[in-house]
């Protein structure tokens, strides 16, 4: 699909609606999300500064003419019904919205009546899941990453798996348990064998880590059969949100062979609950790493497929401060989003509207760009110091895992805000 | 949940509607499925015999008052709607429907112009998908059947993997490709390595395999969080069906390490149509095998929990006949689903009404009890003899793969029906 019509992307344009200086949400993001305040029920948002603006207002006033969507679109638990109308939709009503935000154009900001109507403060309104999720997988394409796991728990000369080079490895994972920001979750238990010449108890998870990720949210793909291939992944794409994928690691180590992560996994992935679109994120495309050996032919890219995506992780204890521990970029992933959708449905798995796809761990070259704790610890052995003077190998009860993220270039900044999420202590 | 309050077990009972000696679907049984006709809609059917009863229709002539449901919850695509009522609420249908159906009850059967209204030849309808699946689960929980893979891929003296016997071992998989009986499917391609000297190659699967198993459907669970004790557990599941779990050997053997099986199993999985619910399976409950070493205590069971159901598998090569090829019993299974339901939320992760939960693979004790060709071909190196002089290591192209299942004991009989799929090649 063309890109040259995604006009909502122009640097130079300006909103009515103030924006502060370095929000992650200029007129140029517009972004997606369900949100609810304590009168009405769910509803579609997109996000522009400090404010969100209400699509099922905007719709009702008639701001929303000639655009192929109904009332119920709008007023809606999910986004699913939006994006189920298509790429050329959803693109369509970006740009339009971006219209009625633009300060070149009168229609809506000279009828403060209306404004009053359609845009609510963001600090007024609670943030939703946003998308009804039909099922999620989770990839592991950081070489990086693949390559500190394979040093700490098998070989450093051979840390790389056979396949890894050959294949997006990825691994279904639990839909119902994806929760949005903002949602305390509980220390998970399980079986775990912290003495390896014991029978294995159960118990809290001790080693209890975040793994930095994204995640992409696909529209409705082909029939069950058919392959999407690299070439036409991102019209399958509607957007990106930020994720944390949970892991306990004591629990892991003893549960996953043969057949993979299950419990370690399953008790909550966390994701942002703004979709920043792909469009929004078209003017910070850049290659991906070369690939050696040669990909298969069906995981060739004619193009580049990756975008420069700053990505940051932090802490901060019950009562205490912001702690930075991670500063990685979505840009070293060695697999990108495109061969990812491709290896997935090569084998004629279908993907739904509203599919959740895990980039995997993001990890960079550098120490400080480790995409989780058994990395940036290295397995407990090198202690994190918070500034109120304790240490993490793992996380905390009562600790807030924060990730952020944003492009920036040419003078315009598209963030993705936020995913935060407490670990209370174990029920 | 009291069991003693289920009526429709009663073995005593006859229908006035005509019932096939040796049916899968006496009066006993009554499980639920959705249906379609060429002039209708989906719609929900409970099957009796050779006839289907609508739901719908029997609901709109007011034969289902005093019962919790609504139309739209007869005339769904689905049986969520249905099943999002509870257990009291199911039971309670079930039983009123075996009154209806039952021969001393002359409320419907004297009034033939009803009669013709609501019921339906079986082979005048189509069968759909019964039910929208949230997250689908795969467990591993045959010992006979992880003893023999042991054997084949890893060392015969220690086949089983240390975790074994201490967890009910499961993995994600893929709810959008969950596929009804009768529909047909490619053989997927992917990447395999049959040279393990050469690079891999992409091409189609020659190693095609079916797991027999069975799935058992869940009702809405507890919030993410909470935990279902096995006590509990069967509280939460509506129902049992017949399921293929189609493999791809040679893709799992390339891709599956180290987070499991991914493209070699989500090109399709095969339910059968007709959802058995688990009252009608409670006069064939079965003690589970011995447990050595003993189990952690929130997977010990105070009560039997298994079910003694026969299973069989056949292959039917296009225009030939049936050649069955493993006889096998959901008994032999040493993790029963209370267990499984259990250990999968023991760690707080969320079950939804209409998840699946696959037992997998069923194999038992003899060589013509493994349920899957990798173990009756023995890796290939005993191909099994078709009626027609071929043999096969694998499945062909063109070949049917028909599961069936059925309880048996003080002359009642209670069937699965079959699940059926062809296979046929590769795109």
């Amino acid at each position: 699909m063309e890109t040259s019509n995604i006009l909502a992307n122009n640097p130079n344009l300006k909103s009515w609606v103030e924006v502060p200086a370095n929000s992650d949400f200029p007129i140029q993001n517009l972004p997606f999300g369900i949100f609810k305040t304590r009168s009405q029920s769910e509803r579609v948002g997109v996000r522009i500064g400090n404010q969100v603006l209400d699509l099922k207002a905007l719709y009702v006033l008639g701001y929303l003419e000639n655009l192929p969507f109904e009332a119920s679109d709008f007023e809606n638990k999910f986004l699913n019904d939006l994006m189920g109308k298509g790429k050329k939709a959803t693109r369509d009503l970006r740009n339009h919205i971006s219209k009625l935000l633009s300060h070149d154009f009168e229609d809506l900001k000279v009828n403060q009546h209306h404004v009053d109507q359609v845009l609510i403060a963001a600090d007024k309104i609670d943030m939703c899941l946003p998308v009804q999720i039909g099922d999620y997988t989770d990839f592991y394409s950081s070489k990086e990453h693949a390559t500190n796991v394979g040093t700490m728990f098998r070989d450093p000369a051979n840390a790389l798996l056979p396949n890894w080079l050959w294949i997006p490895v990825g691994y279904h994972g639990r839909a119902s348990s994806v929760i949005v920001s903002g949602q305390a979750i509980h220390r998970p238990k399980g079986q775990i064998k912290p003495d390896p010449t014991q029978d294995p108890i159960f118990a809290p998870c001790r080693n209890l880590d975040f793994e930095l990720e994204t995640g992409f949210i696909t529209y409705e793909g082909k029939p069950l059969g058919d392959s999407i291939s690299t070439a036409e992944a991102e019209d399958f794409i509607f957007g990106m949100c930020l994720f944390n994928d949970w892991s306990a690691r004591d629990i892991q180590t003893w549960e996953y062979v043969p057949l993979g992560p299950f419990l370690a996994k399953n008790f909550a992935s966390s994701m942002s609950p703004w979709i920043v679109t792909l469009d929004a994120l078209q003017p910070f495309k850049v290659a991906s790493p070369t690939q050696v050996p040669e990909v298969l032919d069906y995981l060739k890219c004619d193009a580049d497929k990756s975008y420069d995506i700053n990505l940051e992780v932090l802490i901060e204890p019950k009562g205490g401060s912001e702690n930075l521990i991670c500063e990685s970029n979505f840009k070293y992933m060695y697999w990108n989003m495109s061969q990812q959708l491709a290896h997935h449905t090569v084998n004629g798995c279908n993907i739904r509207c509203g599919d959740l796809m895990g980039s995997g761990t993001i990890s960079g070259p550098t120490p400080n760009s480790y995409g989780s704790m058994l990395e940036l610890a290295w397995k407990g052995t090198k202690p994190l110091k918070m500034n109120d003077g304790t240490e993490r190998k793992f996380i905390h009860d009562n600790d807030t895992v924060i990730m952020r993220g944003y492009c920036e270039k040419d003078g315009v900044r598209i963030g993705f805000g936020e995913v935060s999420t407490e670990i209370l202590p174990a029920k």
